[in-house]
């Protein structure tokens, strides 16, 4: 009994402690190549600054402290050696004692992780308020800033969550995904506005409201056990105006501050024209990106640190496999090389791919690894390839063809490659959270529609849905770029259809869905569209040839952009065809001999398996 | 009697022996660095594979005798050593002897040759045909397959030359031009189309029609006297279907030869694109520019060295100043860097840039010096900058401002500067030989052409002007390009105006003359303009502003490319504007003292030299 209430004060003292003092990060692992680490102590109401701190546990030393004229906070320097043991860290602050987990590192459970995505996956992405409602206990939250719950406003929540992807990872490795890219997942707790979730106001907790770090966990064990992958969306940049260390701020070097509110001017060129001014350098990365996210001065090292720990923690908490880096170009650049690298370090196979919504390949590449010999030299594997889109795809479909227009864009941006070091990686896609979804920019014309599929599953790089992409969602940014984050039909109990499922999806859309998932699967499989080459020939009257191969399989892709027929003669291509007899059509599965010409229909894209 | 007899019939030895054969290069220097020159011997009608070579010169060496399937042809390899003298090699081939003359080097009369173009010049293109008919006895030349002489049609010849041209040295140097680009002066012995001058027919003989040799150093010699200078087109890439090397080959291996006529596909991107099929990298360089002119094979040595000692010849021989290369793109870039080093090591100050009219800065920065790490690096010191022209200076007077669009195109090219090892480098037009006139390009507008015409001559880079833009001259490539060809207004006796004098232009056309002489005399002793660094500020709603600016002068440039006026607030531009009080507007004279906004009529350029 006495024993009992003793553990009983114990407990209570620690969950005292730990109600006291908020500690970023809140665990760490023994044995992270990541062993300095920084431990953010905040004490929501108390003078910590003159506090004695003290700890005391095998292989764990206390560095350094580090003071700010907010005294909330500390800053403790912990070093983690090699011979310290699972376990609690206590922390002793003045006459507190606030307790700091140090576990043992991720196993993975027997399976992988942090294993990184490449132009062998199937990247898809999901807004996750807007997918499937899976628990609707987590619809509303008590005590968050946003308690709307209206599917009629595309601004209010709708009630979607990680459940809800979790319960179609079946539907989702069907259709031939590989990988998962979620929308932030990080607690967004901000009055209005939180659908898409890049407002964190708390790194180390997911947010409630799509099921918290126990659904996150869940939905990346379920996804790992089926052989797939999940992709983190990180935001760097800015924050919440609700995250308590801009509610709050240790000292005023912490976000970038104006005499007035002033938003950057969203040009990228003034971070690499060699002309550029330093106010347009200085607005562009300083400059708050809209009034609610305050931006990080990644120029302070104790930002820095914090924003590291965070994207290592959740990858050894969580297990993810890949980043995907919010509005890149506006970060601090050497500190995102910095903060890249760690990841690097600790998990050598992990995918970091940047966010770069800029025009011009060489505005693209600056921001990855390249093969410019320049001061500045980034070390971000790839960029979400928006060249290819505005530059390439949609012209292709929706330019009359030219010498510089219409499908020769995709081969002139292409041509490009050479100032990346691996094209490769680059991200490419058709649409995205921001954009307008990819049927409504061809009108909902399902030939344009399929031709630019079977191109986004056939050319270089990572391919990346968009959900509901493969049943035909429409929308545009226009009034508001809410119209492009609708729900997925079927994705709510209750809903009038389920296009999840066959008998939900209307004949066209069954079309659609049924050409995206034999092309999908047929790349899973396919050496030359994972790992093999490309090689493009220069377009002529709108028609544009190229080829994926590897010693084992050639594939031509054969693209017509025209509103007519047409009849290709093959003998130009006789560099890849040479050898070959006979193609079979990898979407209808007819095979037929290789003749002297190949017809296409208007507006057409033929994904052929050549065969000897 | 009897000695003056004898040298009577050695004279008549002599020549009979240069008739019987052809020497090319006609002759060489002492102490070149370029001291083993191929000499390709052609006998018109004579076997001379069989004959027996011999040569006594003190410190001339016959390396080797190269032999080809045709009997008229050998290649004589001779070795020039540092202590040979100038004098006529005697070169004895079977029982006649040819005079090769060995001259000592030039001395540039005094003056510099050889001394290249910097952002200190203008530039100024002259077509010959096309400029000023300054000898009319050599309008039409007896014995030339092009008998024309109309100046009614745009594809006969006019019967300008470089006398015309050496007339007007004292407008151009008025008018702040300070070096002129000749398009080519070479013989063009072809049938007809002779005015452009791309198709050489003897490598060693300026055209005749313009004057020839005698009419070429005068040229020379008088601009260097002046302080100008001459900037030679070299055509590598092919040449006239009358050449004789082409009539009567050596062999099948000089000219790219191809089952039956191929063009090439002007796809400059099948040379640098990761992706690029064989086969459209071969027909871009191998296959013809157009029927009239065969293609060099230049993996060829001997056509290699025929076209690079050519160069030399062109320098050392008249004593040229900068090389502008014809259709880079289309040469071996292999060849081309030898070729190009040759003329470096031999003149290290020359000037070389080559003409990529391409689409994008990728594609234009992968032909010259540049940041790229990869396995092809050219060796030449810049481009003709089309990409500011397309994707610059046009869309900036012609397309409505946009994030992408109009003056911010200028920008957004500008700051893709960091691809080039030395853009400053890059010679800036507005138009050329091949384009519209800006001037029609711009339909006539006057405050749009003068937006452009200041922008010329204030932007980094070597401004180029096609002559007769001071005066207005108009035309576009429609129906033809012999439409931008036009002859220049009083360039003729008895030409009804003479736009050479103030007197013969219209008031309209004196105030842009007079605009661009006052701009470009001011530019030339700019130490901001001419060597002074470039600083430009993101454009907002149609206004662009740059400065150029060293330790000694800075301009502001504004230039608004709006329908309405703009008030530019110049608290953003506090970078370059602190310290300065006044501004004097460098074509008005008027002096003006620098307050909080700046006033700028609809569609204009201000260049304003700020004073303390």
């Amino acid at each position: 009994m006495k024993r009992a209430c003793y553990f009983l004060i114990l407990l209570f003292l620690a969950t005292t402690a730990n109600a006291q003092f908020e500690l970023y990060p809140t665990n760490w692992w023994i044995n992270m190549k990541w062993n300095k680490v920084e431990v953010l102590v905040r004490a929501a109401a108390q003078d910590i600054k003159t506090q004695n701190v003290t700890l005391a546990y095998p292989g764990v030393t206390l560095n350094k402290i580090s003071k700010f004229k907010n005294p909330h906070y500390l800053v403790l320097e912990l070093m983690i050696s090699p011979v310290a043991k699972p376990g609690t860290v206590k922390i002793k602050i003045g006459e507190t004692t606030a307790d700091w987990p140090l576990k043992s590192r991720r196993t993975g459970n027997g399976r992988t992780f942090a294993n990184g995505v490449t132009s062998a996956d199937l990247v898809y992405l999901i807004m996750p308020d807007r997918f499937s409602n899976g628990d609707p206990s987590n619809d509303r939250v008590p005590g968050m800033r946003d308690q709307s719950l209206n599917r009629d406003s595309v601004f209010e929540r709708h009630g979607g969550d990680l459940k809800g992807v979790q319960n179609h990872l079946d539907y989702l490795k069907d259709l031939g995904v590989t990988a998962i890219w979620l929308n932030p997942v990080i607690e967004n707790d901000m009055p209005d506005r939180t659908e898409h979730g890049y407002a964190f106001t708390n790194h180390y907790k997911i947010d409630p409201r799509i099921g918290g770090a126990a659904a996150y966990k869940d939905l990346i064990d379920a996804a790992h056990l089926k052989g797939m992958k999940i992709i983190q969306d990180a935001v760097y940049n800015h924050t919440g105006l609700e995250h308590v260390l801009f509610r709050d701020q240790p000292d005023s070097t912490w976000f970038h501050r104006w005499p007035k509110f002033t938003q950057t001017n969203y040009k990228d060129q003034a971070i690499f024209d060699p002309h550029g001014a330093q106010i347009d350098k200085k607005i562009m990365q300083d400059g708050w990106f809209v009034p609610s996210m305050p931006d990080w001065d990644q120029s302070n090292p104790f930002v820095q640190n914090f924003l590291i720990q965070h994207a290592l923690w959740c990858v050894e908490e969580f297990g993810i496999d890949g980043w995907r880096i919010d509005t890149y170009a506006y970060n601090d650049l050497n500190f995102m090389n910095r903060c890249n690298q760690a990841l690097y370090d600790e998990y050598p196979r992990i995918s970091i791919f940047g966010e770069t919504w800029v025009h011009g390949v060489p505005n693209q590449s600056y921001f990855c690894q390249n093969n410019y010999s320049i001061p500045f030299k980034s070390n971000l594997q790839a960029t979400t390839d928006f060249q290819l889109l505005f530059y390439g795809i949609i012209p292709a479909v929706n330019e009359p063809f030219g010498w510089t227009e219409g499908v020769n864009k995709v081969y002139t941006t292409l041509a490009q490659d050479f100032v990346y070091k691996d094209p490769t990686r680059e991200v490419i896609f058709l649409d995205n959270h921001d954009l307008p979804r990819f049927y409504s920019v061809v009108n909902e014309d399902t030939a344009k529609y399929k031709l630019a599929l079977a191109w986004l599953l056939t050319c270089r790089g990572i391919p990346q849905l968009y959900y509901g992409s493969e049943v035909l969602m429409e929308g545009t940014t226009s009034p508001n770029d809410g119209q492009v984050r609708k729900d997925f039909p079927g994705g709510w109990a209750g809903d009038k259809v389920n296009k999840f499922t066959a008998a939900g999806r209307t004949g066209k859309e069954n079309i659609l869905f049924n050409y995206i998932r034999t092309l999908a699967n047929f790349r899973k499989r396919s050496s030359a569209l994972t790992t093999g080459k490309l090689m493009q020939f220069a377009p002529y009257d709108g028609v544009y040839i190229y080829f994926r191969y590897d010693r084992q399989q050639t594939i031509l892709c054969a693209m017509n952009t025209n509103k007519m027929p047409a009849a290709i003669a093959l003998n130009r291509f006789a560099e890849r065809l040479n050898g070959f007899q006979s193609a079979r059509d990898v979407v209808t599965g007819q095979v037929t001999p290789l003749k002297d010409s190949l017809t296409l229909a208007p507006m057409s894209d033929r994904v052929l398996e050549l065969t000897k």
